[in-house]
């Protein structure tokens, strides 16, 4: 199994690769999906409950609908990745590997943030899974540059780098605001709807 | 990430476009086998029990048919619907996750009107979902039209928004009477058997 | 959606030809993975039960077995028969779906089978649900055999029809013989292994 | 169903290999992403037992790592075998679906260690699960070796042999440490680290 070593190019091997991302997406897809199974409800019920029942769960729809959001997220980053592959060898398909294990984790964590959103340790949980996911994600991402598996030129790639920072730490913070401030932990993410990379970036290159 | 913006051409960008269809296509399989779980009989029951248990799930094999039908329907529609598309953007594929979201809540719903068929609030939940994947499929639907990404033509077009508009106002007609006789509410989707677009887009369009 | 009355040729629709292959496909390798889930240990037993609790597993260790084997034939026969088909409508990606759900729906009769082995009820929900899998199975090979879209020839389609009749018989066979000795019925389905079709295509063709 | 017999050359049927190839991802795909249903936590704990909770998970969580790593490994290796596979047969096809049946086991497996981690029963279902693995996927590659399905020269062979040996006796000398030392057991595996084949390999062919 000395494939860590060998490097294949993709157009040569397109089968191979289109597997990778075949895989891939396919844990993407379950991953995100399994979401649902987090929004249950009890059988049973008598029926003037079941109102009360639906508005309780409002907070795993919340949670519902970040994590799907995230995973999307997620998933149209990698697609851009793949997107700029050019060859792989063994190492690259280990760090996806690994990553799709930080991915495969959300929906454990969304369950805990939906059932107890309130408590800072569902929301250091959720916080490090992102994290994790943002950071191997970027060590993925480093690694094929520097190795020359991919077309991502320094510009993009410091883009890259600022942003997988950025996004980081954006997730940590909440931690220690969690803490103090549980509930309002989550909110703290509203940020990551402003993306600093392109201003930094093409600063930190002028 | 400002993949928003760039329009790319589907032929020049099979690999990509390809990974759209098969990740949506994994979160629609995924999404109607899921369904199956809903299907449970407690275990370490007596066996005369059994017969009778059995038959206490035809309300929930009647929600896996009519569930069923609805996702592979659905799926039908994105079959064609992603048949005509010639190029993507950032926004369209973003539309795509949205409306995915709302195919992945069916299960949910599916099993909430399983175990409450008889009760309003779940016919209401069941009713909002499907109208949800409804009108967001057609927005998606009417971007790409607009921003020239489909082959689709005008009349089509008419049609459609003929079609999301009849189908959406059906499921959300159950919600009134869902609240005077909910058990009667899912008959009222039989008006979907019938479908109207081709004749009123004929005459509109006339 | 009037796509049930025109025929496409896959040569010149091979993506969306494709899409259903690996639609179908998704859905076969989801419901023969879920059959995992029927194989559950309660957690926090004492250590010295846990022997006795995975030797209780047996009958669900050999309803995942003997269902694998089922999905996993289906899936193979499901495999040849679209390997001949050369053109569909909407009627045969109707059919398709149709018969996806009865394909569905077998995690679910195998957990029974597994939990009440020993009863004529569980025996009967899973020949009725795998006598379901041929007949509809057989009538989409029938209809793609009558409008012309598969390359199978009469022989052939003799063939499967003698095998669907056999399998369904064999399957249907076991619901009486459950009411008298339900532990016995499943042994009745080894005859399965004995394929009589080419044998008989054979002798009636002769 | 004769098609035990028949040998097909890849080029010729290109779709149906993929086909085989994609069926046996969604396999590989769904069974790493199930793992992560092994992960839970009650909902409805009063918060201050949140922390004690999610720590309780630490044994669940090693299983959910080691498990990830042997699958994604196992699906690492298919990949390899696949790559050099050139012709097919109905015994290749089925011996990659009794192979998927082992792969599709260790979901079941990993949840009962991650429960039981302490208590040899545990240990022995975990371990002859993999050692299941290992040996069928050497079944199948000794099969296409010897059938000439693949272009794996002697070899390459050779060292598969030693590192299926190898891998599988890791795995089933945990069974007697189990009974002694169950806990120690799966520190046993990190021996899988240390990959002697191709050694071994050159110093036989020698």
């Amino acid at each position: 199994m000395s494939a860590g070593r060998e490097v294949r190019r993709r157009e040569e091997n397109e089968l191979e690769f289109s597997r990778i991302v075949a895989f891939s997406d396919g844990v993407f897809a379950i991953a995100i999906t399994l979401l649902v199974l987090n929004l249950t409800v009890e059988s049973g019920l008598p029926g003037d409950r079941l109102w009360h029942e639906i508005w309780d769960l409002h907070e795993d729809f919340i949670a519902f609908g970040i994590s799907f959001a995230v995973i999307a997220r997620f998933w149209v980053v990698h697609h851009h990745f793949f997107g700029e592959v050019r060859a792989f060898d063994g190492r690259l398909v280990n760090l996806n590997l690994f990553y799709l294990a930080w991915i495969v984790l959300i929906p454990f964590s969304s369950r805990l943030l939906g059932d107890y959103g309130g408590e800072a340790a569902a929301v250091v949980v959720y916080a490090v899974n992102l994290a994790g996911c943002v950071l191997v994600g970027f060590r993925m991402n480093a690694y094929a540059h520097s190795a020359g598996l991919t077309t991502i030129d320094d510009t993009a790639h410091r883009e890259n780098r600022i942003r997988a920072g950025y996004i980081s730490a954006v997730f940590l913070l909440a931690i220690p605001v969690a803490f103090v401030a549980p509930s309002w932990a989550p909110l703290l993410w509203l940020a990551l709807f402003f993306d600093p990379s392109s201003r930094l970036a093409a600063r930190s290159a002028g």
